[in-house]
């Protein structure tokens, strides 16, 4: 008789995503001339730029040519991508990370959630909270916690608190944990961290012999040049940290997939017996076995995010987003509502107003202003009482969600 | 201090091809004057038909205007995709199947390893032998299996040997099993299975509560119309299996990307307390938490695969490789080695002359005939002494092949 993975069952309710989407759907079939905008999910709105979308159009003809065409690629990534990336991303800025030491993925997504795979089950997390669901969701998966409690808290996660009170900047836990989420610039508070932030996790790691699982999704949008863009800009991080990028946020990529995961060759972790192998061996084989590579033509438009053109025009991007989540921020602090992040980061953190729940101003600001943006108790328990807002979208449609915010609450 | 999952270090050695290709290479760095050809690997040759790149164009033309980007998609698939697959694929042949039961993916690779995801550790688990490495070893990696002995068989799985004495066809199991992976039209063997073999093993399953793995990514390849080219041609199918589907060897979508996995929605496996559960619901959670869905411009391409032209241009190409692979099954017939395979299958699967054992017979062809196959030991343990041929390759390379293989053996 085929068994089922139990710990699926112990997954809380649907994805949060899926559950704003299905309430958003509900709204609109019930209004159906209302117009709808969505400042929730954090999904890119503007073009492809051209740079990338003239190298796909090459690789596309590419593959119409016996003698150009690509079948398996290495599973790793191609070379072209690889060597563009630990240049530009990392020597370029004195960070030690090798083109053998990316893993090209389809998604940071994905990456997050299979690095799990290759960890002993016994190992113990933590977690920011609020945190990027996928972390915590993919652990409860494979049996690393026990049953949530009715705030939605496992039973086993160490969670580290990110509130107004500790400016979204947890202290180190005062014990011992092997495998720590870190997401900077963050999802969803819009906090940064500093070198000596960093610093203090990589130290904390290193003597407890812990892993960072380094989540730098959205290190573009950084514009403060004293903040790190990667942890290995930190002493001692190739001893104890992974790292995930992706090109999601920065070159639009949301719906054209493509990612990377560095894994240095000095990481390991220890089997029962205390023995200590490579972790780069050991994903490198999960990889290999489960994976088989990002499409040829995707990858050709990864690496063109790397040209002049391709830079200065992720740089417009990037700066398009940015003002439009300055917009938002000056928009709601006239009006007091206390807001956070923006300024390193796509998202706007705000306290609900009138101490309101964060579904009940979720189903309130829809109802209302037909505006969606993300619950902030649906990234955990911390998050209760905030809500996120998105830069994602036209200026048009940022400008007119800041009106309709100022005529419903201002 | 964190744990590695011991169970990676019971895998043996390199997954297959790695392997081969680590061979090939030393080969080709000391003979660098030597044209060598590869019928190795199950990869594509040809291009990509021309109704699939004029559709890859027009999605890349999409993502360049605002209102016609796509970001985040469905994590299981476009409709416009699993509705052209339902339509084409299954309604049109009689087969039960709903598009909403269609989970796109970037591979069946992926799918067949990740599936296990959502089974309980404990489940039993039978494979064919020899069989695709891949199923295997993400068992191993998950912790069904014990060590491997010296012929590579784990401790713990049930093998189904498959050799000319039983025309590659193997019987249902002596006793229970709860996950079972079939593969027809096979890899390696190019072994067919019958619509009675079909309801042997359906029937198997439904009396013992198993759930078959189907894997019919070279459906395309069956000429012979008597043959099914889906389990649920079978009654009972839905109660029983998944099915693994792909567009690399039809389409030539090995380096492009596109798969789908069918999973019913009356599927159900037990939960430790004895209670059902949906399969179907535990894999739309799974995909949807560690997965972003498959890019869109790649999705246009494989809706292309189902316009009138793309259909033509498909059937073209598999008659190109099946072409190859009766020059292959011809040439070595003549010369009087025993070939199996090669009618619906892409792949030749012979007996090694002079009891050579199969990695024997792969350094000898390579070193004198600069000739690169598979060796069946490669595939479990039942393969040894056997050897595969892929017909993926130009008709020059095919004709060459067969030229050299007779200079040697002839």
């Amino acid at each position: 008789m085929t068994t089922i993975n139990d710990h699926f069952l112990k997954l809380k309710a649907g994805y949060l995503f899926p559950e704003i989407g299905r309430r958003v759907n509900a709204f609109t079939d019930s209004h159906p001339d209302a117009k709808v905008i969505k400042l929730g999910i954090g999904d890119v709105t503007e073009p492809l730029p051209e740079a990338i979308r003239e190298a796909l159009h090459r690789a596309v003809d590419e593959m119409g040519d016996r003698d150009s065409f690509r079948g398996y690629g290495p599973e790793q990534g191609y070379s072209f991508l690889r060597e563009a990336i630990a240049e530009n991303d990392y020597t370029s800025r004195g960070c030690d990370v090798s083109a053998d030491e990316i893993f090209v993925s389809d998604g940071s997504k994905c990456d997050t959630g299979n690095i799990l795979d290759i960890f002993g089950t016994d190992n113990t997390v933590a977690v920011q909270d609020p945190v990027y669901p996928v972390y915590v969701d993919t652990n409860v998966m494979c049996g690393r916690t026990g049953q949530a409690d009715d705030q939605g808290r496992y039973a086993g996660l160490t969670y580290l608190p990110c509130t107004a009170e500790n400016n979204f900047t947890p202290e180190v836990p005062d014990h011992p944990v092997d495998l720590i989420y870190l997401c900077y610039p963050n999802n969803p508070t819009g906090a940064v961290a500093t070198k000596e932030t960093l610093k203090k996790w990589v130290d904390f790691a290193r003597s407890n012999g812990s892993i960072i699982l380094f989540d730098a999704a959205y290190e573009a949008f950084i514009q403060d040049e004293s903040l790190p863009r990667s942890i290995y800009e930190i002493d001692g991080a190739r001893e104890c940290a992974i790292e995930f990028r992706s090109f999601s946020k920065n070159a639009g990529f949301t719906g054209t997939r493509c990612a990377f995961t560095i894994v240095p060759k000095t990481l390991t972790g220890k089997k029962s017996d205390g023995s200590s192998h490579s972790l780069h061996a050991l994903w490198n084989r999960r990889h290999c076995t489960k994976f088989n590579g990002v499409p040829y033509i995707i990858q050709r438009g990864a690496e063109a995010a790397y040209s002049d053109a391709g830079q200065q025009q992720i740089k417009e991007l990037v700066q398009f987003y940015l003002t439009n989540a300055k917009i938002l921020s000056e928009g709601l602090s006239s009006i007091g509502i206390s807001v956070f992040g923006g300024e390193n980061a796509p998202y706007i953190w705000l306290k609900t107003p009138d101490n309101m729940k964060s579904w009940e101003f979720f189903d309130h600001l829809l109802d209302q202003a037909h505006l969606v943006g993300t619950p902030g108790s649906g990234f955990g328990a911390s998050g209760e009482g905030y809500f996120r807002l998105s830069a994602f979208n036209s200026r048009a449609n940022v400008k007119e969600a800041v009106n309709r915010i100022k005529t419903l609450m201002g």
